[in-house]
């Protein structure tokens, strides 16, 4: 960067109050990091607008001193997204934190980037509307569009990318742009919603989202299945899904997680591989649905079904499988978190994660399975001392067997954490000449390179 | 375009047979033009592929001689997607027309894209499965993704956008990329798949497709509710929807509609307007489902629900719905067909639709309303004398009049046919400055402007 912090502060002054531009040393160690095991670096400067319009001035600031710019909702990502490599000028959107507009009619509600998933829900509440993502965070609906975020229910509900109607997208030269629409579908030109959801911040910012929610359904049946094995548990979920019987969730957790659930959560689980599930629909198809579950995971070896019945048990199992990533930090005081994040066809699941648990076996850190088996996505969860290398190696090695299998089964290196900058030593392998075509989207419309370069790709300018 | 035809056809005949190329002029006449009233224009050569290595081979020629390809599946769309506006080389992808594979345990299946949709259900079948996506023509699905086709399913199973896990292209300058994989859901960057979904062949050939498909529902109830006015017909499907009946197919089709399924398909539907309605699922749950409708339908001031029992009566009635283009056409000689293609959001659904019937009373021809109103995307079809330059522009008039009543309320000029040529005009009204984001795109995979010239978007090049 040629320009001056100083000269940058200057601009950003013009049109920021004080208390919305930050290089207080506590501020920017805050913005130099995820939740992951990748090293930080500082921000040169942190801003917090409470507009596109400012977001669109900071831009045009950044963009005329050929400045970086990291977009940064909660910091809940996993792979590095929002480490300011280059420095530069960090957007926080926490102060871009309202619900716009709830359309109830038309099963759609507009918030700013900066609303998280449980703020969104308990305001749609009220409508007995909810919306369906949970990536296990509380993270910024900003963030997780812009990293296609997913997780238990995307098997019923889909990704973030489908609940995604329109986007208002601050583009790397200050313009804003709509990227969509309100209408139900559109064949009304390129589909820019779906690329700016998972650009993770490389071709613009995201300053306002127009999501679908869906009604809360009429009946609920969440269930805890426990097997003797892992390969019985994803066989299980294999033929459920084969048989068509609509389940809204299907996690599997490994006796290593369920362990971790019992003792962060305080809950007293069988220590068995077992599957959290969850059924949605009217009364009488629900019992339906149900009934035929309990056959097939019977088939399976299924050991025992505990229903949670009422609300609150509910509850308690969800919030036990979406801390759990927490429970592992928790546990592993001075380790950081390294998790992979590999999406196999249905048909691969139960070799993938058989593979990976063979893979576990060779390490000698703490280490286990969980995922949105539903899906044909799974995770591996490591607790590494980033401080040793070999354990550093170890884990990488670990990470890259994981993926290459993955990869070649017809798989993806990221079902839902996203690239940043864990995942780009793997793109050229998964996706080939198409990588070309990605960075040619990219040259085209961030031509000096200055959105959260180092991430998702690299090109001729700055990323490089 | 400066090349000869004859070098041209010496080029192409180094690779492919004699009977794999021609310039016949009944060939060249057929494609000219598509089903709409957009007048045609015979390209200069037509090429039969069998492959994608020959498609990248044919691609290349056109990129060396700088000649506009157009892709051509079997010429159902609607807005002139497939005229040949600058001449050049007709791509007819015929000849592809493989099953690849179905991968059953996947609820995956390769194609090329020359399939049809009706070719594929056949296939599918047999394994228990069925393809959802039905724009009422027979069309191919390469054809079917590059316009983002939907139909009466989308309601229940999404449009096609949602079913393309993974696209083989032949890009502007003959490399061959794949956009997607195997895997259900991926965030391993850019979304390419969603890009060229829509793109209209205008940034490269679509050569296979891997798309999702579904088990055959357990059971299916179909149904026809008729009602005294659309209006109250409208109404009951907003409340359907409100009230999250989970309908599979809900269709609207007017009087003046029903006359023509009557005559053409010949069937005694009571003259009223009707909802075409369908559920799938377990049996408890479809008659709970389908009680609740009948509670509400009769709210509405549904005058009679006739149920189709028996699988012939209900293949009989989506035939019917399926055929009402051609009816219109059948029942016209010598007129052609511009058909309006708006989606709104759905709680603007009947005033848009009041606002249409208004409308078609100005007009002095034959005109009628329908269409896949569970999306909020509804049709006027009018039969118009391309000769007559009063009634086009008696047509053309409608039609702006319906794109600008939707675009003011967050809508789409076009919820399934796509832009082709006819829409192009309405775009910078609906984008604005995303319209240059598209054409950033454009220019940056088409540089030279040699795919399907103008179509979809005018950029600096050919398009211009």
């Amino acid at each position: 960067m040629s320009t001056s912090i100083e000269t940058l502060l200057d601009e950003l002054k013009a049109f920021l109050r004080d208390d919305q531009i930050s290089t207080n040393e506590t501020i920017l160690e805050h913005h130099s990091k995820d939740e992951s095991y990748h090293a930080g670096n500082n921000p040169d400067i942190v801003v917090f607008p409470e507009s596109s319009e400012e977001v669109s001035e900071i831009v045009k600031v950044a963009d005329r001193n050929d400045t970086p710019i990291v977009p940064f909702g909660l910091g809940s990502s996993l792979e590095g997204h929002v480490i300011p490599y280059d420095k530069g000028i960090t957007i926080d959107f926490t102060l871009m934190n309202k619900v716009i507009e709830i359309r109830e009619k038309d099963f759609l509600v507009k918030v700013q980037p900066g609303v998280t998933r449980s703020q969104l829900n308990k305001e749609l509440k009220k409508y007995g509307l909810f919306f369906t993502v949970d990536p296990g965070a509380d993270a910024t609906l900003g963030g997780m569009a812009a990293t296609n975020a997913s997780g238990t229910t995307s098997v019923k509900y889909g990704v973030m990318k489908d609940q995604v109607n329109d986007l208002e997208v601050v583009l790397p030269d200050g313009e804003i742009i709509h990227t969509g629409n309100m209408a139900q579908k559109s064949a009304s030109g390129y589909d820019l919603t779906s690329l700016y959801v998972g650009s993770e911040g490389t071709l613009g910012c995201i300053t306002e989202l127009t999501l679908r929610v869906y009604g809360i359904p009429e009946n609920i049946m969440a269930a805890r299945a426990s097997f003797p094995t892992v390969d019985d548990a994803v066989e299980a979920v294999v033929s459920i899904l084969q048989t068509g019987v609509p389940v809204a969730r299907v996690e599997l957790v490994d006796e290593a997680s369920i362990r971790q659930v019992n003792s962060f959560s305080g809950m007293d689980y069988k220590e068995k591989p077992t599957l959290f599930l969850e059924f949605h629909g009217n009364e009488p198809g629900l019992k339906h649905d149900v009934d035929f579950m309990e056959e097939i995971v019977a088939d399976h070896h299924c050991e025992e079904v505990h229903f949670e019945k009422d609300n609150a048990a509910r509850t308690k199992l969800w919030e036990a499988r979406h801390n759990l990533a927490y429970a592992y930090i928790h546990g592993n005081p001075g380790r950081k978190l390294m998790v992979t994040d590999v999406c196999v066809p249905i048909s691969e699941l139960a070799s993938a994660i058989k593979h990976g648990r063979e893979k576990i076996e060779e390490l000698d850190f703490e280490a286990g399975i969980l995922g949105h088996v539903g899906d044909g996505n799974y995770h591996a969860l490591l607790m590494i001392d980033t401080e040793n290398p070999e354990e550093v190696r170890m884990a990488e090695q670990f990470n890259e067997a994981i993926v290459e299998y993955a990869l070649a089964r017809g798989g993806t290196c990221t079902g839902e954490h996203g690239v940043g900058r864990g995942k780009m030593k793997y793109l050229k392998r998964e996706h080939g000449s198409a990588l070309n075509v990605m960075g040619q989207i990219k040259s085209a419309l961030d031509p000096k390179g200055i959105m959260n370069p180092h991430k998702l790709i690299d090109t001729e300018g700055r990323g490089k």
